[in-house]
C-alpha cells in the first residue's frame, strides 16, 4: 500500500476547462427518474425527431470490405455532394474549400487553432454556446464577451460595443446564427455590420451555422460565406447533428475560401487522420433527401416553438422573446438563482409524478454573474409533453416563490 | 475585385503545424498512377485485412431510431465490454476509467491537454509516430526527443539518456508499444526502468498500445497500466483501427487509474460532446469475435514481416532490423536523402511497370537531420506483393546509385 504514492498533477488549463453546464445537473435527474419522477428534457438540443430512414439504411446497407481511413478532408464524393447542398443554401463553393469535421465540435477547433494563438481574443456576443469556452480554454485563447440583451430579444450587440471590446490582440469574432441558446436570427443588416468591422479590424469571422435550416416565420437565413468582399474573413462552422437528428454520427464541416486558411487547417485535420467514415456515408445520402424533408419538421418546431414561448409568456414575472430560428429560448424566470432553482426542480419538487429539467443560463455567459434568473430550453419534445412541461413549471414557480 | 483586400492572418501555431510526412508525397503517387505505374504502397499503415464481417454486420443491422449523441464517456455498454477486452490484456480497469475516444488520435490530445501546458515538456524516444509532434505543437508543449539507435534495434534509450533529458518542465514520457513506426516490442525490464524514472521525477506515462495484439516470435505484450506503483502515472492510449482493421471508424479509448486525470479528461470530452456511435456499435461487437480470431492474422502478418525484412537485409547496403511486434519496419537505404530518394521512386523510376511508395524516415525525427537516409514501411500488403515491392527496390537502389 502505498499510501504517500507520489502524484503527478493535471495541467492548469485542464483545471481551467469549464464543466458542461448543460450535464451537470444530470445526477439529480437521475435520482429523480430513480424515485419514478417522470423528467421532461428541455435542457439538452438533443432533438426527438426521428433520423431519415433513408439516410439511416445508406449506413445500414454499406458495402465496404475494408474500413479504411477517408481522406483527412473527407471523402471526396460527400465533400462534391456539400457543394451541392451548399449551392442551394446560397453559399458558392468548390469540394477543395471543405473539410469534413467530426463533429461542428472539430470545426470550431480547427478555426481557433488555426487563426489564433494562445493569448489571442475572440470576441463574443454572450450568451453563447457553453462549449466555446472549452474549446477556447484548450487553445489558451481569451473569450471577450460583448452583452446581447434579453430585452432586445438577445439583437446583435451595438457596432459601438465592437467597436469598444477591439484590442491588438483581437483575431476574430464568433457567432451562431441562427443563435444558441437565444434561438435569435440575424439579419442581412446585422450580417453586414459584422462584415463592416470585420473589415475595418481585418477579423476572422467564424460562422456556427448548426441551425441554418430552423428559421421561422418565413425569415431567410443568411450564411457568413454568402456575403461579399468577406471570403477571406469568413470562416464556416457547420454540422449536420441537428440538420438531420443525426448528433450522435459526428459529422460537421469546416468551409472557407481563404486558402491558407484551409492549407493550415489541414495540417490540423491529418494530425487526426480522417472524420468518421460511417457517419459520411450517413451525410452524403441527407443531401438527396426529398426536397420537402424540412417542411413537415419545419412546420413541428414552429408549433413547438410557439406553444412553449407563449406558455412562458402567459406565467407571472416571466419573459421569454421569441426566437427566430434554432429549437432554442432563453427565458427569464422569476427566481434568485435559476441553478438552484432547475436542481431544486429535479431534487424535491414534482407535479402529477413529473418534473422539468433545463438549463441555467449562467454557463452561457462569460461574464460572472451574468444569466443568473434565466434558463436555457431546448423545444425538442412534442407539443403535448412541451404543455406537461410548463404545466410543471407554472406549478413549481407558485411553490418555489411562496 | 478587390486586389488589395485585407486578409486576416493564420495563427503562429497554425504555421508551425507539421505536414504530414505520411501524406505529403501523395501527390506524386497520384501522378505515378494517372501515368499507368502500379505504386506498391509501404508508406501508411492502412491494414488490407478485411475488417471483420461480423462486426461490420453489427453496424449493419442497427436498430436505431434517433442517432442520438452517446454518453460523452461512450456507450455504457460498451466500456463494460472493454472492460473485459482489457481483463484478458492484463489490464484490470472499471468501466468508469474508460473515456471512449474519437480514434486513438483524441486519446493522445486528451492526454497532452489534461496533464500538460503550454511550455512543458515531454520526452519521447525518436523516431516516433509523427502526428505525436503534431498534437504537441497544437498544445503549446515542447517534445524533447532521446535517439534510440537502428544498430540496437530501436531498444528503449538509457537511463541516463532520460536522466539527462528530465529538466524542471518535464511532465510525461511518451511510449508507443510495440512501436510505430520501428516495430520495436518493449520489455518487462525496459518498462521497469520507464516505471522507475516516472516514479523518480513524478513523471506521466503516455503509452499508445494501439498495436497491443501485434507482437512476434512468441514474446509478450506489458501494458503500461499493468505496472504495480504506476497506477497514478500511466495513461493508456487506445485504438482500434490496427486490431480489427477498423481505422475509419475513428474509435478509441483513453484509460487510466488516475481519478483527477479522468476528471479532466471528462471535460474535454464533454466539450466534444460525444464519440461517434456507429462505430462504437462496432467495437463492442469486435469484443466478441471469436479467440482465436487474431491467429490467422497473426500468422499472416509475421510471414510479411520476414520476407520484408530478410528481401531488405539481403540487399547491399541496406540495414533493417527485426521488428519485434507492430507492423511496420525502419531501414537505413545506402542514399543521402530518402525524401529525394522516395520521391525518385514516384517520379522517374519503374520496373517493370512498378514501383513502390515509403514513408521518409526524417518526419519520425524531432531532431533535425536525422533519419535522412532511413525510410519507413509498413508491411500490410500480402507476400506477394511484397516482394513486388522490393524487386522494385532492389532495382530501384541500382539504378539511384549508378
Amino acid at each position: 500500500m502505498l499510501i504517500f504514492a507520489p502524484m503527478p498533477t493535471i495541467s492548469n488549463r485542464g483545471g481551467h476547462m469549464p464543466p458542461s453546464p448543460i450535464r451537470k445537473l444530470v445526477p439529480f435527474a437521475e435520482a429523480a427518474k430513480q424515485r419514478g419522477t417522470k423528467v421532461y428534457h428541455l435542457n439538452i438540443g438533443q432533438p426527438d425527431i426521428e433520423t431519415p430512414k433513408a439516410i439511416m439504411d445508406a449506413v445500414r446497407h454499406v458495402d465496404m470490405k475494408v474500413l479504411e481511413y477517408s481522406h483527412s478532408a473527407g471523402f471526396e464524393s460527400y465533400r462534391k455532394k456539400l457543394v451541392e447542398y451548399y449551392a442551394r443554401n446560397g453559399v458558392n463553393i468548390n469540394h477543395n474549400q471543405v473539410i469534413v469535421t467530426t463533429g461542428g465540435s472539430e470545426a470550431i477547433l480547427f478555426a481557433i487553432m488555426s487563426c489564433m494563438d494562445p493569448g489571442d481574443e475572440i470576441i463574443i456576443p454572450e450568451p453563447f454556446y457553453a462549449n466555446y469556452n472549452g474549446f477556447a480554454t484548450s487553445a489558451g485563447v481569451t473569450v471577450v464577451p460583448i452583452p446581447s440583451g434579453i430585452e432586445d430579444g438577445f439583437a446583435l450587440p451595438s457596432i459601438d460595443a465592437f467597436e469598444k471590446a477591439v484590442t491588438p490582440r483581437t483575431k476574430a469574432i464568433m457567432i451562431c446564427n441562427p443563435n444558441n441558446p437565444t434561438g435569435y436570427l440575424y439579419s442581412r443588416q446585422e450580417l453586414e455590420v459584422l462584415k463592416e468591422i470585420c473589415l475595418k479590424h481585418d477579423l476572422f469571422l467564424f460562422s456556427d451555422e448548426a441551425y441554418r435550416e430552423f428559421c421561422y416565420d418565413g425569415k431567410e437565413h443568411i450564411s457568413a460565406l454568402s456575403l461579399e468582399g468577406l471570403e477571406q474573413h469568413a470562416i464556416l462552422m457547420d454540422t449536420i447533428s441537428k440538420r438531420y437528428s443525426a448528433c450522435g454520427g459526428r459529422i460537421g464541416a469546416f468551409v472557407t475560401h481563404n486558402q491558407q486558411v484551409l492549407d493550415t487547417a489541414m495540417k490540423f485535420a491529418q494530425a487526426r487522420l480522417s472524420p468518421p467514415s460511417f457517419a459520411q456515408i450517413l451525410g452524403e445520402a441527407a443531401v438527396d433527401l426529398p426536397a420537402d424533408y424540412f417542411d413537415g419538421i419545419h412546420a413541428e418546431y414552429d408549433l413547438r416553438r410557439n406553444t412553449l414561448v407563449n406558455r412562458l409568456n402567459a406565467m407571472d414575472g416571466v419573459l421569454c422573446p421569441m426566437p427566430g430560428g434554432a429549437f432554442y429560448a432563453i427565458a427569464r424566470l422569476p427566481v434568485d438563482d435559476s441553478e438552484k432553482f432547475c436542481q431544486w426542480l429535479l431534487e424535491s419538487f414534482s407535479h402529477n409524478g413529473a418534473t422539468v429539467m433545463m438549463a441555467p443560463a449562467a454557463g452561457f455567459y462569460a461574464t460572472r454573474g451574468q444569466g443568473k434568473n434565466e434558463v436555457r430550453l431546448a423545444y425538442v419534445l412534442n407539443k403535448e409533453d412541451i404543455n406537461h412541461a410548463m404545466d410543471c413549471l407554472e406549478a413549481a414557480l407558485k411553490e418555489y416563490n411562496k
